[in-house]
């Protein structure tokens, strides 16, 4: 049977994301603040009404989707078989002493989507965003890369020998959670000590150094002495967390999206790069950074890449239909 | 065509090994010191020599032999589109103020071997361990899983939903060195301070601790306080690296080989598994550590396993017939 229709769900912390496509490109995007309260399937009641109401702006039936792509913070965890997630940002149950307003451990997410829609992926956002690059961005078909976001938090997806990474329950690719300092007594979100979303993740520095990373930044590039020192040792920490993914993967590109590098990033790359190539030759001779392309649709173009059809996909390398929408 | 024979070699720093087996088991094995003097491309030579003397003891006639699987230490480098090595261990022109009698800076090692053999599979070391264990060892079909070997060096054989990754130039696993310490002044041979091999690697942890590491781990099992510190320490970096690559990668078992763990895992584990076990649940929980099935022929046998015939496989299995050759 004929595809006419694909949906796509994007997860946050802050918001959710429901968009439809067609062979064409994305019909209608619709997003609202993520729900936290109410029993813990609520998120994935939310995503449905929102993709309802993404079918009704865009004028197609519903049921006309069979197939859903999905987008989300992890990390991830099985319940009966089913993926669910275990995200700090939204269920409040994991950490204690959390202001978020219940008391979930995890969020049944795909056993609520299956039972509107035949067909459900879920991946972690970092590995949709991944696809996303692979198939229509910045890494189109190189088999061996890794997408890094450096934002409020730090996030990866990775690739090797042309197959993207899932490992036992899906959360390959959380090495924001890395131990990279002994020293530091920076504190994760997770509970370690030094590890790198706690050295350098946006919310982090924000934490540190009293200022939102977005002052800091701007303080740094205009010179403030003490701001200029925490972000470039930012940079530093962040170029040895790469060089590491190169050697133990034996990474070619690193793609690079978020919002500090958005914004940052041909700034920051002088202080990155030095961290890489001046170790292990073997390893890192050739290794390149390079911007992501699809900026603020990256999540949810790769979303739907997980369940279009092949077909499409050489119109929107060429039309880039999602262009249209990145501008919202 | 059916296949009656397999070659397999072993290169490492110290030795070479060549094996020679039909579908009943290995036939013959035969080791030298490895060749570092001469043309760049003797390594290769001595291994075919070696093979044919293997052919000999065993009573066959090497052309029967078509296909060789290689284990070897790396780095690995391609010349002209073939793998080559470039190996600090043994190419003198790598490394300023090296010891090693010759300026060889990558040993054309798939060229040479390709002069006489049809099929050539060139992994490295811990990389065919890990085809060892998971055909015939500790982790037989486990999609999640990497192999380990804690010696003079460190080497990492990394499996992700059921693939064993190569990257770029089939050099992912070199997590030996992996940034752990931003404060220790510890050398690691690539140039990097405070990578895992400078800071616990036996070659290490001998220059720094003025024992060798057989000596230290005695000295620290039967108490002596300063041993101890030291290999406690060492513990934990070990335990913090496989706890970064169980974020990074998502794995569900790391299978152990090289001599410390050989012969002081049992001892080491209760102080390793915490640096594991008490951070971020949902990538750690039910990750477990295995002791290698395979012991002193893990490297022939992934060498082996390389190019042997999948209906060779259930017998060996069953029999496993490199138990005899183990012993030697």
């Amino acid at each position: 049977m004929q595809v006419l229709h694909v949906g796509a769900i994007d997860i946050g912390g802050t918001k959710i994301a429901a968009t439809v496509a067609n062979a064409h490109g994305p019909l209608a995007r619709i997003t609202q603040a993520t729900v936290k309260t109410g029993a813990p399937r609520a998120v994935g009641d939310q995503a449905v009404a929102l993709l309802h109401a993404a079918c009704e702006q865009a004028g197609i039936d519903c049921r006309s989707i069979k197939s859903v792509g999905v987008s989300s913070c992890g990390p991830f965890a099985r319940i009966d078989g089913m993926l669910g997630l275990k995200t700090p940002n939204i269920c409040g149950g994991l950490t204690e002493g959390t202001d978020l307003p219940n008391d979930w451990t995890i969020i049944p997410l795909e056993q609520v989507l299956r039972e509107q829609f035949e067909h459900v992926v879920i991946e972690n956002d970092c590995v949709a965003a991944l696809f996303a690059e692979r198939n229509f961005g910045s890494v189109r078909d190189e088999p061996d890369c890794v997408y890094v976001t450096w934002s409020t938090g730090i996030g990866f997806g990775l690739c090797v020998d042309g197959r993207i990474l899932h490992g036992k329950h899906g959360n390959a690719g959380h090495a924001g959670h890395m131990l990279m300092s002994e020293q530091s007594e920076a504190l994760c979100g997770c509970g370690n000590r030094g590890d790198l979303e706690a050295l350098i993740s946006g919310r982090s520095l924000g934490n540190r150094f009293g200022q939102s990373a977005p002052d800091l930044f701007a303080a740094a590039r205009s010179g403030e002495p003490a701001a200029y020192a925490a972000v470039a040792h930012a940079a530093q920490w962040f170029g040895r967390a790469l060089y590491n993914l190169a050697a133990i993967l034996d990474t070619r590109v690193f793609v690079m999206g978020g919002s500090i590098w958005n914004y940052h990033g041909e700034w920051l790359l002088p202080l990155v790069q030095p961290e890489i190539e001046r170790r292990l030759p073997a390893l890192t001779q050739g290794v390149s950074i390079v911007p992501a392309a699809l900026g603020g649709m990256v999540a949810d173009v790769g979303a739907l890449s997980l369940v279009m059809p092949a077909d499409w996909m050489p119109r929107w390398r060429n039309t880039q239909p999602w262009a249209l929408f990145a501008a919202e």
